[in-house]
C-alpha cells in the first residue's frame, strides 16, 4: 500500500488554532484509493519546522507529500505552484526570530515548482463547488520554507516523489477576533477540499 | 406562543442558489425559546418582493421579523442598521428592470433604523466564533427595499413589532464559479449565525 | 455673487495631514462660474466639529455647502448620498471620546439625503478620468455627523440651500506609513475632482 | 558615462494606455548621478516582447536594466523580487494567444531573483511618501516573461549586469472606466517613484 504524508503547522502569530493542523490531523489514517494517509504537525520555527518535515519523510518513506499551511486574508484554497529560496518573515516565528532577506539555502536554486498535479487538484476542488486558486506565491515565511526544503530534499533522491503545498484560509473563529472582518473558510469546507486533493494525488501514484 | 417571521430571497443575478433562501427554509418550523419560526421566500423584483413580505406579515401576525438577503463580496454576517428610501439597482431585478435614483416611497422618510437588537445579535454571533459586522448600508437593491417597506409598514401599526435585516455572504459554490476568487461563507456557518440571532430576538419578546 | 462654502477636517487618528484640509484650503478664494469659494477647516470632535460648520454657515450665508472628509481604504472619490442619525465611532475623536450607538439628535429624523446634484457630480468626475463612486454610507464618525447636522440645519431654513459631502481617499504619504499597503489618491487628483464638483454645483445656483 | 535601460510595455487588455509606457518614455534621456537613461517600449506578446528586450540590451550595452509593467488592482509601487519559469496567461496577449501552464524555457531554471538592490529601492520610495511593497510574484504573463528572459540573458554574460522589474498600479483614467472602483496611482506619483529607483540604481554602478 502506498503512503501519502500530509503535514500541517502548529498555531502561530498569537492564534490558538491553525486550520492546517486541524485538517492534517483529521485525515491521519484515512484511505484514499489504494493509499493510506499519515500526518505530521510541524513547529512554526526556522530550525524545527523543516527538520520535522525531513524527519517525517525519512520515517514514513511516503510516495507523495502534501504540506498544508494557513494563509490569512486569502479567500480560497490556494494551491501553490512554487517555493522560493528566500526568508523574509513578516512576523516573528515561534522562536521569536524575524528574518529579513536571507536565502533558505546559501547555494540552493532560486526556486522549485510543486511536483504535485496542481492543475488537476485545482479542477477537482472547483468542480466540488469550493473556491480555489492556483497561487504563484507561498510567501517568504515558514510555509514557503518547509515547501522549499521538502522539494529540495526529494529532488536529490534517486526516485523523487511528488511534493507540494496548499494554503488554507483562516478559520471563521480566527477572523471573528480580528478588528476588521476578512475572509475565512470553514473547517469542513477546507477538509473537503483537501480530501479531494488527496484523491487526485492517490490516483497518480 | 410567539411567532418570528424569517424571510429569504429567491436566486438572482444569474445564480441558481441564494444562501438566504436556504437558511430561511432551514429554520422554518423551528422553536427558539418560547417562539416558533415561520419562513417566507420573497421574489427578487421591485413589485412582488415587498408585496410578499407585507402579505406574510398580514398572514402570520408575527411578533418580530428578520429578513435575510445575500451580499456578494462581503466576508461576514452583516447585521444591517438602516434601510434608506432609495432604489439604485446595480443589476436588473428578476423582472429585468434596473431602476436608478428613485425613492421607494415618494413621500416616505429618508430612512428607518432596524428595530432589532442589532448590538446584541452582533455580540452573540461573534461570541460563537463567527465573523460578523454591524453594517451601515444594505445597498439600494431589493434587500434594502424590502427592509425599508417592512419597517415602514410596521412603524404605522398600533403596536409596532421589531423588524430588521441581515446580509449573508455568498455560498462557496457561488464563488467557485466566479472569474476571480472572493470571500464566501458556508451554509452551515450562516445557518448557525442566524439561529443565534433568532435566539437573541426570541429572548426579547 | 454667489458663495459656495467648502469645509475640510483637521488631521485625526494619529495622522499629521488630511487630504480634505489640503483640498479645502486650496480652493479657498477660487471662482467657479459666477461663484466664489470660501473654506473652513473643522475640528475632528463631537462638539466643535458640527459647531464650526454651523458657525461658518451663519457667517458666510453660503448659497451651497460642500463638506469634504477623508476615508481611509477607499479607492475613489466617494460622493455621499446620505447622512444618518447615528454616532458609532470606530476610533476616538480628537477629544479622546469614542461614542457607541448614540443618535446625533435625540429626536432627529433617521437620515437626510444629500441635496447636491450627486449624479451630475459623479458623471463630471468620471468623465475627467478620475475614479469616483456614489456612496451609500458616510460612516458613523465625524464626517457623517457634520453632514447630518449641516443638512438638519439647512432643512429648517426658509430657503434651504443645497448641502452634501464628498469623501477623499487617503494621501499617498499617509498610506506609505501603513503596515500593509492600501489604496491612495494623490492630492492633485483629489483637488481636480473637487474643482469639477464645484463647477457642477456653481452651475446649478 | 554609464547607461541604464528602462523598458515599458504597450497598452494591452483593451486599454488605450499603459503607465509603464508613459513613465519609461518620460525618463528617456534623463540623467541620474553619472548615468544616462535610455528607454524602450516592448510589445505585449509572447514572441516580440522578450525579443525586443534582448535586442535593446544588445543595442545599448546598458550597465543596468529596469523593466516596468502595469499591475491592475495593486495599490502600491511593486518592486518584484523574482521571475519564474512559467507562462499561465490570465488574458490573451496582443497576438490573441492565451498560454496555460508552459515553461518559458524548456530547460531553464525555475526562477531568477532580481539583481537590483530591491530593499534599497523600496526604502527610497517609501521615504518619499509613496506607497511601495516588495512583491513575491510578478505574475505569469508578459511582465514575468520579459523579466525572466532578461535575467536569463544577462546571467549568461561574462560580466552580468543588474536587472529587475517594477510593477506600477493602473492609472486613474483606466480605473475610472472600470465597472467597480479599484486602486490607482497617478502618473506623476509613479514617475516620481521610478526616478527615485533610478537614482538608487545609478549610485550602485
Amino acid at each position: 500500500m502506498k503512503t501519502i504524508l500530509v503535514t500541517g503547522f502548529e498555531p502561530f502569530g498569537g492564534s490558538a488554532v491553525n486550520p492546517s493542523q486541524q485538517v492534517a490531523s483529521a485525515v491521519n489514517g484515512e484511505r484514499m484509493s489504494e493509499c493510506r494517509v499519515v500526518s505530521q504537525i510541524l513547529p512554526v520555527d526556522r530550525i524545527h519546522g523543516p527538520e520535522a518535515l525531513l524527519a517525517a519523510i525519512a520515517d514514513y518513506h511516503p510516495d507523495a507529500v502534501l504540506c498544508l499551511g494557513e494563509a490569512d486574508r486569502r479567500t480560497s484554497i490556494s494551491i501553490e505552484r512554487i517555493a522560493i529560496n528566500l526568508m523574509d518573515y513578516r512576523i516573528p516565528d515561534n522562536l521569536g526570530e524575524q528574518i529579513q532577506d536571507l536565502p533558505i539555502l546559501q547555494d540552493g536554486p532560486a526556486a522549485y515548482f510543486s511536483s504535485l498535479p496542481v492543475r488537476e487538484i485545482y479542477a477537482a476542488i472547483l468542480a466540488a463547488g469550493i473556491p480555489a486558486e492556483l497561487s504563484l506565491s507561498a510567501g517568504a515565511f515558514l510555509c514557503n520554507q518547509v515547501f522549499y526544503m521538502g522539494r529540495h530534499s526529494v529532488a536529490r533522491q534517486e526516485i523523487p516523489i511528488p511534493l507540494g503545498f496548499i494554503h488554507l484560509p483562516a478559520l471563521p473563529e480566527q477572523v471573528a477576533l480580528a478588528p476588521a472582518p476578512f475572509a475565512s473558510m470553514s473547517y469542513e469546507t477546507s477538509l473537503r477540499a483537501i480530501r479531494l486533493a488527496l484523491e487526485v494525488i492517490a490516483k497518480t501514484l
